[in-house]
């Protein structure tokens, strides 16, 4: 009676649903019990030849497609809960699907996000993952883009710009020899790293936050926008990897292409002066480092740049669009 | 500071995000506020070429994609609480995407379930949509495919196949005649009726119950390996519309074929014997008619099929696989 889809399913999506409420993807719907948290909820979805490049190794493929989903989650100060997935294919290649099962669920193992139930679908064109997942927060827990308020820190995650130059090595536009830099750079595009752990951290300190997926600059210019504010940002200050700053001191990359490229996956939020400290040391005590990169200001124009000698940076394209 | 695909989603999209919990589309990520309801989540992708027709009107393509998820929410007994889309296009055609939104909104609208947030990227194939939507059931409430019991009634709502013989209309393979009866095929291939009225009476009195999606002879025999049990089939019994009837008598159609073409949207549960009068009549009262057309049996076989005359009818290919 069953068909090759439900083969599939079976064979490298089922010991992914480890959840009671999966119903061993046996069903048509999957349930979330009643609890006492809210649910948050997010959807993001990786397209072939713009998320990812066709033969990017399918195990980084779905850890993306899992991680940009789990990145807005931790920047919402939710636990993961769990997740769907719809998988658009052209065909049903087990050399590509087992390896991504693989990759899929080892990361759902230990990021605790158990895969909860799908749709696959054939497609002519550009694979497609879209995943939607859910977080659990106490009742008003979810940290909003729309809270900064003035005098707020602006602070970031991690390092800036290097999924961006990744990207750039990837589609042949920068040039870099050294093999370790070349790597650690496109694994940085490859496989962001969701700052799961720091999601209670931003719940307890931060007033609004959100994940940097469509560069810093302009993904800074939408939190203020949606919290009516601006922004004052020390250029000097903004975390860059050993390996960006290398590659910007060499004239082969810019600041610029840094903090307007994509998929960062960092946290960006806002955090009252008074907590900051407290708020560093709590990352520190996860592994991840934060940085304040400026101060929330009041007003309603777009956030200011500046250079170490205090002079405005005017920044060009702010962030990638699909339109 | 806003991009194309902001402005698309503001224009477009945040007139549908009406529940406060999607925060007008504005953020990361969507509340589902903390409930004594357990939340059924269920997510189906359609695919231009594949579920629809790339000159299907957009207005039908985004009411079938909201309607095939309302359809799977209904059959577990679920009430609608909300969705998130994702939208891979191949451009932002404002032609194309007002009367898309417009649908899809009248649709939120008419099954009180708001758009709660989504993705919308670019791809260089057929356009898809894939919907997570969210319901809500009491504790434990959610119906499943897996308890169905020798004894009960095998029960399909309103009438199958109409929706594959509109399909077969679009594609050339049936020729009708009848304007009205095209127009009336048609409509239910591209406009599934989601029996979403159902929903309470289904969780009160079904014991077992799945959507018809991928063809009623197929359906009924995965209801009945995840219960573990048979079925016995009256094929004379199965609802069929006055104009599958009359093509089925004119010999332009079989009834094979109605009952393993896909896209009926129909609720397949199975119901206590001494509890099919009761749900009949809750049924009729909310405008839907329930056909009794068999009875589950213990064992693990297919389900037999009879005809009027108690002979075994062999099926051939009982359902549509993408793989």
């Amino acid at each position: 009676m069953s068909s090759g889809e439900d083969d599939l399913i079976a064979r490298y999506f089922k010991p992914l649903a480890t959840d009671p409420g999966a119903l061993g993807l046996t069903d048509d719907a999957a349930v979330l019990a009643a609890s006492h948290s809210d649910l948050v909820v997010t959807t993001d979805a990786v397209v072939e030849g713009v998320h990812f490049f066709k033969h990017d190794p399918p195990e980084t493929i779905a850890k993306k497609a899992l991680r940009v989903n789990l990145s807005d989650l931790a920047a919402k100060g939710a636990v993961p809960a769990g997740f769907v997935l719809t998988l658009a294919l052209r065909g049903a290649d087990e050399n590509w699907l087992a390896p991504f099962a693989r990759g899929l669920g080892d990361d759902a193992t230990a990021f605790r996000c158990p895969l909860l139930g799908g749709d696959t679908v054939s497609t002519s064109g550009p694979l497609m993952i879209s995943i939607t997942a859910f977080g659990r927060v106490p009742p008003d827990g979810m940290v909003r883009r729309s809270r900064a308020e003035p005098g707020d820190r602006v602070v970031v995650s991690g390092t800036i710009g290097d999924a961006a130059l990744g990207l750039a090595v990837l589609a042949g536009r920068l040039a870099v020899g050294d093999l370790a830099i070349r790597e650690a750079l496109i694994g940085r595009y490859r496989v962001p790293e969701p700052r799961v752990g720091l999601a209670e951290a931003v719940r307890t300190y931060a007033r609004s936050a959100m994940d940097v997926s469509d560069g810093l600059a302009g993904d800074l210019a939408k939190l203020c926008t949606a919290s009516g504010v601006s922004a004052v940002i020390d250029a000097t200050s903004v975390p860059l990897s050993p390996a960006a700053q290398g590659l910007i001191a060499q004239g082969k990359a810019s600041f610029e292409a840094a903090v307007s490229g994509g998929d960062d996956y960092e946290i960006l939020c806002t955090v009252p002066e008074d907590r900051f400290e407290a708020f560093a040391q709590v990352a520190h005590s996860v592994g991840v480092a934060v940085t304040s990169i400026g101060a929330v200001v009041a007003g309603k124009t777009a956030p200011r740049w500046l250079d170490g000698e205090g002079r405005e940076i005017v920044l060009g394209q702010l962030a990638y669009s699909h339109f």
